[in-house]
């Protein structure tokens, strides 16, 4: 466990000051307590005088990887806790299945743990505690989901339209005409909004909706490896992805077939994972500032615990444009 | 100006507390402090010693009254200064008119009067400013507004899908089937957005949509003597209003043509006014927290002021259930 020692060693400064950021003294700078509050949280160090008061939350997790910097989940939880921590409150991870919803109803685990209200990642609408949702009264901000009608449930995403817009509008000055989507079933509340935006941004820039564009599949590389030639074979010069994790297999799948990124197909991917700076070529794709969602769905929960019934709460997209996306190749 | 005393009295507590409270002592319970810096806030309380920081905020208004806690704007900005005031911001409210906005750039407005950020009620697409918020740097909140891809610009509002899909529900469920909109021209944000909304609620019910059901009219009341007849003729037998100021003319409107709500036509409006609970009959109308809005409007500007991006935050809208709406008429 990191001690005052690590975190004053880590930021360059002395003891007492990094003792009087984690004691709220009010002779350093707001900026100062901020940073020590921050590194606290991101070493691990625990305030043991504020966890006596036992305010407890927890993230439940399913279907995201968050243990290392690389993974999706993590800065999105690392934001969410140093939101957190500094108030007080004692965070818990949880990991979930399906099997575990089963058997325990969400209430029941809750109040089991004593925790007050929970941020949860990864939930697609065909899970078991989603029904539950519809009534709860226990206070819950859900990522990329969400839920009609219950001032007790709040949603935390990234602007799905407005990053699709981005990317769209990025290919047609490019000269793209014919533009794909790859993305997986629409069993998701994301994965659905995703596909409208992708459908929307085609109708705002005046170009082709077509069937035989879109490959909606389960399996990321199985579902890759039938809808790349597919879609090249009507004659699309750029796809996009609905997550990166489909648009790095598409780089290794184009590869594999010598078709060339850009310069055969364009590809953008969606959520800027820090791998896709290092893929051949590097991808275009639009970011989501997953510190800034771990951020907003603390805000979003202390509004819930003090019943301010807020509905949600959307980060700007932005496309980060690398050498995955170039010129529409001339029409063969 | 109002002093500790006058806040004590209003609580019913010490002196010594309410200055414990102001001037963040840990020995009264967070409950307490909130209260206390609330009700400071609320009569009008300056915290001299955070004054000297010169932190500065303003709240622009146009084309909204808020001098009296029964007009709208009221609650938006008290719930804005609750959140901003003990956090040691300056907060001015500035009423703005379109011809000020073409004399004055907004962004020299700011830097004239040392603002370091503002939110925005009121203004309509139209306005001189959009243009520059385009492109402006300064961190900026608009409420019931948008602009795309600035990442200096935040919108809040409540949600107006969510409003008039309950309504809509809610009307079917009493037997309606032609459902009519009177609302404002689409100029603003806001407009579009309920109109679409409109739309959509009565797509996703299976009611008719029908261009002899909608009348659009800039002038409150003789858009609503225009469109009540007209709506009527067509067999509408229930109308939705795009704000209460337009539902409340249709009540007058009513009783001088013997028109009876709702025997003969159902009304609901938008916004929940105060005062729409004293008319004859009280108006069902579809409610934002008008407060919460406000402090979800200094949340976003935080947001923009530490860079974080947030693009939007929208409240839940909960439909309020009063006496001019019932039971369909039967067809004649």
């Amino acid at each position: 466990m990191a001690t005052i020692n690590d975190i004053a060693a880590k930021l360059g400064v002395s003891k007492s000051t990094v003792s009087k950021g984690l004691n709220n003294a009010t002779d350093i700078s707001d900026e100062m307590r901020k940073r020590i509050l921050e590194t606290a949280v991101e070493l691990g160090y625990v305030n043991k005088r504020l966890q006596k008061k036992e305010k407890k939350l927890c993230i439940l997790v399913e279907n995201m990887d968050f243990d290392t910097p690389n993974k999706f989940g993590h800065d999105i939880i690392l934001g969410f806790k140093q939101m957190a921590e500094p108030e007080g409150w004692v965070v818990d991870i949880v990991p979930i299945t399906i099997d575990f919803q089963k058997l325990t109803p969400y209430g029941v685990f809750m109040m089991q743990n004593g925790y007050q209200a929970s941020f949860i990642l990864g939930l697609s609408l065909l899970d078991p505690w989603m029904k539950e949702f519809r009534s709860c009264k226990i206070p819950t901000v859900l990522y990329d989901n969400t839920v009609k009608e219950n001032p007790n449930i709040a949603s935390v995403g990234c602007d799905s339209e407005e990053g699709f817009e981005l990317a769209v509008k990025h290919l047609a000055s490019l000269g793209h005409k014919k533009i794909g989507l790859i993305s997986g079933p629409l069993e998701s509340y994301i994965l659905k909004a995703r596909y409208n935006a992708y459908l929307n941004a085609l109708y705002k820039f005046g170009l082709e909706v077509n069937e035989d564009y879109i490959g909606l599949g389960y399996y990321v590389s199985e579902s890759t490896k039938e809808y790349i030639p597919k879609l090249l074979s009507h004659g699309v010069t750029a796809i996009l992805f609905s997550h990166d994790v489909r648009a790095i297999s598409a780089i290794t799948e184009c590869d594999d077939r010598n078709i060339r990124i850009p310069e055969d197909v364009s590809i953008v991917g969606f959520d800027d994972l820090p791998m896709t700076a290092y893929t051949t070529p590097p991808l275009t794709t639009i970011k989501q500032d997953r510190t800034a969602l771990g951020k907003c769905g603390f805000y979003a929960l202390s509004c819930l615990l003090n019943k301010v019934a807020i509905g949600s709460i959307l980060l700007r997209a932005t496309l980060i444009v690398r050498d995955s996306t170039g010129p529409a190749p001339p029409v063969s």
